[in-house]
Formats: structure tokens, C-alpha cells, sequence
């Protein structure tokens, strides 16, 4: 269906995965080397670097060629648009907890009315006598 | 590495395709059937429903059984923890857009050194002559 992934799609593939977010979590606290970006994983650096590849390709990294190393970076601009497409529906989750608590309100007044109904019958009956 | 895949995740993959946000993008006008969705794509209503079911999974959107359809509706809500997630990142796609003023600046910079150098060496030059 998507033969050339538009940008939006890559981003939000990219955040598809936990350990991929992790990474972006780290590379906060700086640039860093695969072999650091690796350490807390319980995964092979291939492995790893299959997640920087899907990171890098998104935009969301950047890897310098440095000296014998290559650090990475993190590239948060494509983070950006992801947020302004997120926030677009802002209102619509709003309303699904405006909706939740007109459930909730109408689930009360029930109760409340049932209570009101046994109060009366019982005062009715109590007339009654 | 993820068998059973975590909420945030399955949202992001969601959303990592053009058809399902455009079907997001449709439900912020109301419910729908499945044929009134798959109208506007060149697309089976298989094709459609399998996009529909990703959705589904994710919580996105809720299909309920109403007489003869099943009317899908958009359930907006796991979009505030993507969102939460990415706003995080805020603080550095500004960093980003402002390493490049930087760069900007910096390249600025060294034309007008140039340019000085220039007239420096052309006025030079002339107090020789």
C-alpha cells in the first residue's frame, strides 16, 4: 500500500516499538555510541543497530562520523510534526471523557432514582397503614 | 522482542499508515459504516476492514452492533498518551531548530569575515599605492 513511506508514516513506525523509544529516551541526555546505546538492552549490537537504521531513516537520529567512533544524536524534528498531527484531536479525546463522565453521571442518577423509588414505595406503605 | 505488544506501541503502529489516519481523520465528523470509510479509497472493503481491525486493536476506534450495520466510531483517547509521549521531545526539536539558527549564523558570520577580509586587503592595497 505504501510503497514510499511518506515522512509521518516513518515517524510514527519508528515510535513503534519500546526499545527504539528507549533509545530516543537516552540520546536526551546527549549523543552517545552504539556500544552505550546497547548497554541497558538485553541485545546484540546487529540488533541494536537494526533499531538505529529505523531510527536514522525516519530523521530521528543522526549519526557523525567522528574520529574512530560514530555517536549518535537525536534529531527531534520530525517529533514535531507526529505532535501537531497527534494534537489535532485534542477535542476528540476531551469528548471521550466528557462521554465517560455523562456515563458516569447517568449511571448515578439511576442509582439515585431507584434509591428515591424504594424511599417512596416504602413511605407509600407506610401511609398505607 | 515485542510478542505481546505494549498500548503505546500498538498506537504509534497504528497511525504509521496514510489510509488508517485518513479513516481517523473521516470519524472526527461522526460514526460510519465500513462502506461510507472505504468510499473515498481505491480499495477493497476487505483491504478497508483489515485497516479497520488494526484500528480496533489499538482502541482507536469502537465498532458497535446497531440493527443490520456495525457503525464505527473514533475513540480519540489513547491519542492523549502518544501525544503526552511526544511532547516530552518538545524542548528538543527547538534545540534542533535553533542549532540550525546557530549554523545559519555561523555561515553568516564567516561570509561577512570574508567579505571584511577582502575590503581589508583591498584598502591595503591602496594606503601601498
Amino acid at each position: 500500500m505504501t510503497a514510499t513511506t511518506d515522512p509521518l508514516s516513518a515517524t510514527f513506525a519508528a515510535l513503534a516499538d519500546p526499545t527504539r523509544r528507549a533509545i530516543l529516551a537516552r540520546l536526551t541526555s546527549g549523543e552517545s555510541s552504539v556500544t552505550e546505546l546497547a548497554a541497558p538492552f538485553d541485545m546484540t549490537l546487529p540488533a541494536v543497530s537494526k533499531h538505529l537504521k529505523v531510527l536514522e531513516r525516519a530523521g530521528l537520529i543522526e549519526r557523525r562520523r567522528k574520529a574512530q567512533w560514530r555517536p549518535c544524536r537525536l534529531e527531534a524534528g520530525p517529533l514535531k510534526e507526529a505532535g501537531d498531527w497527534i494534537e489535532r484531536y485534542h477535542q476528540f479525546w476531551e469528548q471521550s471523557f466528557e462521554r465517560l463522565d455523562e456515563y458516569l453521571d447517568e449511571v448515578q442518577q439511576e442509582v439515585r432514582d431507584r434509591q428515591g423509588g424504594a424511599q417512596r414505595k416504602e413511605s407509600e406503605g407506610g401511609s398505607g397503614r
